[in-house]
């Protein structure tokens, strides 16, 4: 069920455009160029219009924030939603600084996003920008767990009907809804969180998935997660056989991507439906 | 033949100043220091000039092109201009953005490059920018195959005509061509365009070649370019052995540069001279 | 003795405040998750004093400096200072471009810092921005070698007393060095200086030993220099074994990082205390 959205991904090579953070984006990149897809960088406020326009889908990703590129964000966000295409947004840190929780809000005013991920304090920071009922939200846990899934769930869907957009929770557990549906994907390890980078990598997949299957956004995000999770399991499985570090893990990661198939993929998914 | 440029480069370890993008700099300064090199990575107005002063050559790349680092490699490509260094020109993305169109060609106007090194979209962008003459230009096609080889290797020494640069364009098939000889150079594996950056490490490895061999900067630039094909074919081989991925292959790339001699160089170069 | 530094480092794990440069700004995140912290890179001036509020430690690199986030290390540096975080300073280049220079003897005028790592040539340029005795600095070599070793320690000492800080000089022979003793490190290996970032990862490898080893932070400094030096001969070792090349070097080098544990930092370390 799931293969056909890594199939059109490398089937159909999306052109991506990430206005994003100098720490990952190289390994950002390379996933791209992993998954099937293409990347273009790009963040001056005089070309991300154009350079949108040409690319198939938009990812903004907020991990070193700095003035200059605020107004990028906006006026690719806004010219990325006038062309239909995907934006996903990243927002890396909301919550942590008033200036990153203040530009994630702008972002959800002015820009319409197909897809929101983030770890669970990103997304309920993301919620308090999103509507009026702040009450439900603060009930919701700080982490993931099978105890409180069914709250988060909720949650999770009552953010996508607030924001328009697909809602990805990523960790132990990763939760990605629509305001009907909830994929709950229980794969990945818990060594991705010992590199720097899943999570923006996974953001930029996503959005080649998702240019790449416009027509099931929630499916295709929960299919990039799982593929995501995938290559953390095979790539601790090849560390613990070669004994190696975190850097090799990263190294893998990005390797099993490239070599990932449809079949593997739908072979190796622990994927609900809720 | 070939050896000399690269034992020069690892004898003279020329220290060269990148203003180039964010995405792959990291990949840049690790193959300056696998081909020989140092790099300095400077982009600041306040400085460029007194570090293109202490170094060998100068590298412009205009990957993550923005209007604050504009000026600053204006400025550092006159001073290195005027010391007599070798300056290359990586026009990345050229034509995708009338922003990087007419920066590549305020560069072109006001530095002067001894090598200009694209792929064959962005050489033909450099050429507008170039003369007068663009009726040939436009002839040429957008891939560089056996078919149309001879019109490239044309247009290219026309292009060295009027820029007074040795023009490298790269693809499957690479052409280094000054205005009276051209390299045909058939080294490489369709793999290096699956990971980021094989095109910006070229380029400052170019300038490596070129800073350590100024007096024929023609046959370094295709010593550079045929060294970092037959980095790409050993790689893969390695990757083929190992059974690895994408992200392995950058890492077998660089490997394989530091490790190579002249003699390796020499024994895998597949170079014809029109 | 040594083990403490880094056991604390792996059980507080500290959170790394990281304004720096964009060459090795990935490198430095993975090895702070690799020894047991957890990196931030923030550099806006709009949420540099926020974002080192929740840290434990701070970095400050001038790697690429630039103008726009001078006043971002000043206000973070002012603010760590006033939390009582460590705060490490990394003035590549300085002595370079007087517009380093210039920064570096700004900063060391405005943040009062608990460890300053670079070169020799680096730390050179600090004492000239440090105090009013010029003369004697003025006769430490340009490398530290076993035969002026006696000068450079009395060197660093002294420069320990006029800036209050630690002062780490590393190169082949590494000085971690207070007004009042000094380590000598016999640690590492040449290759280290034929890829990019060791120095940028020691230095925030120190930040994040100082802020779980606040008690001692010379020690905490040496063992951070020493477990550095040791993964450096590991992965040459490694790279032996395997015929690898740099790039391999890098990634051996971090997953060694995020294997070493206290018995094995211990028995490998070659320290003196003089």
């Amino acid at each position: 069920m799931f293969e056909k959205y890594l199939d059109n991904t490398r089937l159909k090579t999306p052109l991506v455009h990430n206005i994003t953070n100098y720490v990952t984006v190289n390994d950002c990149a390379n996933i791209l160029l992993a998954c099937g897809a293409s990347p273009i960088m790009a963040d001056d406020v005089n070309e991300v219009e154009e350079i949108t326009s040409i690319c198939n889908a938009l990812v903004i990703n907020i991990g070193t924030l700095n003035e200059r590129t605020i107004l990028s964000m906006l006026k690719a966000g806004r010219k990325a939603n006038a062309l239909g295409h995907p934006v996903v947004l990243d927002p890396v840190g909301a919550g942590a600084s008033s200036f990153r929780t203040a530009t994630t809000f702008q972002l959800l005013k002015e820009v319409k996003f197909s897809v929101i991920r983030g770890n669970i304090s990103e997304i309920k920071t993301v919620s308090m920008g999103s509507g009026t009922t702040k009450g439900v939200d603060a009930d919701v846990s700080d982490t993931v767990t099978e105890d409180n899934l069914r709250d988060a769930i909720a949650f999770a869907k009552g953010l996508s009907r607030k924001t328009g957009a697909v809602i990805a929770i990523t960790g132990a557990i990763d939760i990605v809804a629509d305001s009907g549906r909830a994929f709950v994907i229980r794969n990945g390890h818990a060594l991705m969180s010992r590199i720097t980078g899943t999570g923006c990598m996974l953001t930029t997949v996503i959005a080649a998935y998702c240019a790449a299957n416009p027509e099931d956004m929630t499916s295709a995000t929960a299919a990039a997660v799982g593929a995501m999770g995938l290559c953390g399991e095979l790539a601790y499985a090849r560390l613990q056989r070669e004994k190696t570090g975190t850097s090799s893990f990263r190294t893998y990661l990005i390797d099993f991507m490239s070599n990932m198939d449809g079949e593997v993929l739908q072979g190796g998914l622990k994927v609900e439906i809720r």
